[in-house]
């Protein structure tokens, strides 16, 4: 089912449902729906990653509503992390604009891990719905441009979802044989009152 | 694109594509095609989980190719386990057709844990690509059929993800925050050598 | 087009669309939302077929919604019968629980029919949109369930649409070639007042 | 998915997949893959429904491979029918462009027949998966073209399915509760030496 | 994600979604919402194109919302011009009822034309979103019906959206390389004031 | 349909599907796959055009196949234009990675042209199929990157299509209105013989 329209601007206003949001009017739409600045500036710093993320998914760039792309904007300082996640609704493919970082993503069934270093220019992509992350190995700042076959890929950050979520440390003990010491130590940094909103 | 056929068995043999498998010659199909006990009996128990899988997706049942449907089935021992993973393909539902199971998962953005106990003859529905589980609380052993809204729905189990890939104990860390000897520790449990073929 | 958030739990209140009902806002989603006892039981037992039927689909079981499974569950008597139907919108997989039956299904353009006993613990895959049955051959009670590649795979029992809807017995005949006692006969059966609802 | 090229003729001589044949070579591809007579003249007649059929689907007209859309003619003598059939894959739109129709499909669950007569020019639309029919209720010829959602929508005539294939009489009874006596008479008229190839 | 309904008659009263209009409320359909006339006269005549258009989209034809087909008539003089255009939601199948056109579009990337006389009764199809285009080469009228896999296929008209848009003629020019005195010829043909609407 | 595999990496060298390519053996798949440098350096420049082009979708970069996301580079001599030009199948986002331009597109059905000026660090985003196009009006160059809902999002260039194909000028002329001295013109810039490969 492809979209029905020229295009569908967000009304984000309305209930969501499964094919996104419902349109705004058509004689309402401007260029200024079809125009973000969302990415011209990095995010806020994320401790303990030492990473910055910033979004233009169809919350913050309303005009991508039905149109199956995405965008995000990562910096990395010297060490900074993008830590271990999966998108559930989308694949991703990140271009390195300044610096480099290592990639990698593992295979679901044959948990293979598929690793590269990835250059000023270079590309890497990471099928939908696989764990994967980025490291920034150099000495300098890295910035990563990040492109999602959805308006609304969604995340899911392997730490916040088993430390940072309500699942108490047993559960998460026994559901991942870390163990509760472990566990215990990461709720305190990953913890409810730790997730970024 | 919806299937542009009556039915679409796999034939296996042949290279795949990102709609499935090519199909098998219609006159060569029978009923038996359609018809599998893959599911029949539990599969062989997986240490340290306690839990056996059969599965029936498109490799052991190929006429569910391009159907948007597959099966397996879950037995677990009391305290076994069906440990956090995620299916990067497919919405599951799972039907608890003896004893009792704790499940839960874990939204991604908000990292709200959603649990409940499923008794016998309940249903409880995990969403695409979102890291869930399954834990045997009773005393007696459980059984589980699952549902998935792909013929390859994938399985992406966190365990292996992290520790039984060949990424190094110290990326591991570095992605996750997971203490270095905590990682080594559990590299010895799911590491390569002890991942299920 | 596939789901654009994590999940879409229906508000049934608001009017349905192409991809399914709006989504409840997610401050108000709870576990229970995740969880359905709608199979738990049979249904009430449908004449003249000795067969009950449960559901949960979408409307049964609001979370569900954009995730492209559901599923039934049928409670078949000794020589019970799930007449004649199709799903205009889902294929579907059958698992014996109890018992065992005759499955079956008719392919279109070439109208072979594809039957087999399906015995406790096996599957039967029916494709999306073809007439298939299943009868309790057996001497004691099956329990059947069923998944679907749809959160609303659509009902059309050949019965009802034949001699249970408003068209007239000449109309019929006219385009089954059934002959017009027969399906006076048949409509008493089925007729209007005799719809479940 | 949508299609992943400008076009994509089908390769009929290679084995079909989910979304459809592989494509021709682009280089040997010519205006001629685009064009097509297959609905320039009428089909044969086919007895005893006293109306033709001519097709232009992906195997009659591979250029619409992986295009979503295709068209067959029908030509109806006065009193001739379509038979009650549904299509799987595709919703279909018919226009009348000589005489007239009476046109109708059951919806599946509420079982309401929506019956129109459509006149020469008018348009009907019949949902993908509903079993539906036509009758030339006039005293001239009638001439119907259609357009279907599918470049392979498939054809189920519940006739053919019911009475015309190797389903035993016995059991055709059970699952439609059509007496074995009519079963057996229209076996005759439909049996598999009646089926048209 | 396929419809999730038997049938969703649009309600063009509720904001439009990226999957099509919100349903009308099941007990208010009737046969009325799948039946229309909007094909069965020409529409007015357009000039400068001496063609005329009369369209059966959603907009029109609420019955066909969801269900991924719909269809137009174009009524041809002799010399007239359906002028090159594109519809980025659709593949598009024609059908010549009466009369004889030139076909043709021109494939991206390689920009090869693909061209064909299409006489009474024959097809040509469009693969979606590609520039195509037909003329009457004839000396009487040509009646073409037209049918594209979606409800609302979208249409634009090269001439209006370089010359009819509140493009300036130099943007115009340094766009295409028209050169800005024909470009200025052509805005007064096809500027604003002459949109149809 | 969702893609049915982790990934499927394309093996060029077998017959294209409406899907994609069918998929390189598992086993040979190394992070090579997911890896390119095809952006990492601009194109040659393209006159008259005074940008470059440098892509990397499936056929550059195999590992994007059956993903839904591609990418290519842009960068723009000052006064250099992206000529108009659609996307068939995809929507594309772009971000400004040096210097400025003008964007625009032009709406189906109203012709309303939506055009921002779009900074460094700015998104802007083009709906599926509509004709649109940059205009590098700073005086230093422009670097853009493009990120496309597809793997092979098609490109028809309006001047290639209108004065690059093997469309005499009569029948451009008759098609677009565009003088036959202004298509001789404008033939001869962008006629076959200067058509780039």
């Amino acid at each position: 089912m492809a979209l029905t329209q020229d295009f569908c601007v967000a009304n984000l206003q309305l209930p969501d449902t499964p094919a996104g949001y419902p349109c705004k009017p058509k004689p309402l739409v401007t260029a200024a729906d079809f125009h973000s600045d969302a990415l011209a500036r990095p995010g806020p710093v994320i401790p303990p990653f030492n990473v910055s993320l910033a979004s233009a998914g169809v919350r913050q760039f309303p005009g991508v509503n039905g149109l199956g792309v995405s965008c995000t904007r990562v910096d990395m300082l010297p060490g900074g992390v993008v830590p271990l996640h999966a998108h559930p609704k989308a694949s991703e493919i990140i271009i390195v604009v300044e610096g480099a970082v290592l990639a990698g993503f593992v295979s679901a069934g044959t948990n293979v891990a598929f690793t590269r270093t990835v250059r000023k220019g270079e590309l890497f992509v990471f099928p939908q719905g696989l764990l994967h992350f980025q490291i920034n190995t150099g000495e300098t700042s890295a910035v990563v441009l990040k492109a999602y076959s959805s308006p609304n890929p969604g995340l899911q950050i392997a730490d916040y979802a088993l430390f940072g979520s309500s699942l108490p440390a047993d559960v998460v003990t026994k559901v991942t044989f870390i163990s509760e010491a472990e566990v215990r130590t990461l709720k305190k940094l990953f913890g409810p009152s730790a997730v970024p909103s």
